[in-house]
C-alpha cells in the first residue's frame, strides 16, 4: 500500500519532474510502504518495500522501480528480496524481475507479477497486489 | 541516440552535479532514448532505453547506469531487459551486466557491449551502439 | 573507506532528505570511496565502489545501495562487480546480493558482507569492511 499525502506518507517526491512534460518524465519518488497480507491496512504486516521509482518515460507511464522487500515475520525475518525493473503503471499485470537477495533468499532469481488492487485518483493512494515468484537456496 | 537539447529532449538533468567538481561528480540524468536497428534516426525503432546514470566517479566519467530497454516490435514486444553497471564513457567498449528481464526475457542474464558511433560534443547529442548477448528461458 | 567533508568528499548529498523525518527518509547520497586492502588510508587501493545509496526507511536506518566496485589493480584491473540491495546500517553484518560484473566477473553472482570497521560520529566519516562472494566464469 502507498500512501501519499497526511503527515506520514509512505512515498514522497525527492525528485521533482521536468515542467514541461505531461507524464512527468524526470520525477523520482522514494517508498517505504507496508508489505500487508492482504489488501486492507488491518491485514496484518510481514514487512516494507523500501526504494524508488523514476518515472522514465515521456509518452506513457514507465517507472524504473528500484526496491528491496524488508521482511519483518517469522522465518523471513531480516531477509529481503531486491527487485529492480520497469512498471507500466496502467498494464493490468506489470511483472518485474527479481534480481537478488538476502538471508533466507540469498541468490534468489525471479519475477513479481504487480496487479493494482484498488487507487484513489485524488490523493494517489493506492493497493498493489504484489505475488513474487522466486527460485533461491 | 540520445538528444540532450531541444524542445522534447531524450535525456534530462534531474540532479546536478557538485559545483567544485571537474567530472560533474553527483550529476543524474533521466533517459528515455530511442533504441533503433541502425545508426540513423530514420532507421526503424524498435523500443526504448528507459532509466537514469549517474556520474559517480570524481576522476574520470564512471557513470552507475540502470535502465530497461524496453521493446515495442514483434514478438519482443512489452518484453524488456534490465541493465545495472558501470559506464566508463570515454572507454572503446564497456560492458554492463544485464541482470533480469520480464516476459519473453524473464529470468536473463548476460551482458550489453556499448560502443560510441557518433557523439555531437558541442550539444552532446550521441548515438551509441549496444550489443546484447542474454540467456533466457 | 567514506569521507562526509573536507575539500574532496567522497561521498555527497545529491538530494537532500524530507524536513520532517527524523531518520532522514528520502536522502540519496553519491559515493565514490576507495577500496584498499586493509582499513588502514595508507593501505594499498585495489578500486573503487562508485554508486549512490537512498535512505528508503522512515523507521530505521534501511538504505538502498546501488554500487560498482571498479577494480583497477592487477588481473582484476578494469573488471567490476555490481551491488544491490538494503544496507541496514546498524545491524553488526549487513548482507547484500552481488548481482553482476563485468570483465573477469561477467555473470557474477554472489553477495558481499558488510561491517563497520570504525566510523566517526561528528563527521560521519567511516571505515567499513567488506567481504565479497561471488561465483563467475
Amino acid at each position: 500500500m502507498t500512501s501519499l499525502q497526511g503527515p506520514n506518507p509512505s512515498s514522497i517526491e525527492v525528485v521533482p519532474p521536468m515542467n514541461t512534460s505531461v507524464t512527468a518524465f524526470g520525477l523520482v519518488r522514494m517508498i517505504d510502504n507496508p508489505l500487508t497480507l492482504g489488501p486492507e491496512m488491518s491485514s496484518k504486516m510481514v514487512g516494507k518495500a523500501q526504494g524508488f521509482y523514476a518515472q522514465a518515460s515521456q509518452q506513457d507511464l514507465g517507472l524504473l522501480m528500484a526496491m528491496n522487500f524488508a521482511f519483518i515475520e517469522g522465518k523471513y525475518n531480516g531477509s529481503t528480496v531486491t527487485v529492480l525493473g520497469r512498471n507500466q503503471v496502467f498494464s493490468t499485470v506489470r511483472e518485474m524481475p527479481v534480481i537478488g537477495g538476502s538471508g533466507l533468499f540469498r541468490f534468489a532469481r525471479g519475477y513479481v507479477q504487480a496487479r493494482t488492487h484498488k487507487v484513489d485518483l485524488i490523493t494517489g493512494d493506492a493497493t498493489v497486489e504484489y505475488n513474487v515468484y522466486v527460485f533461491h537456496y
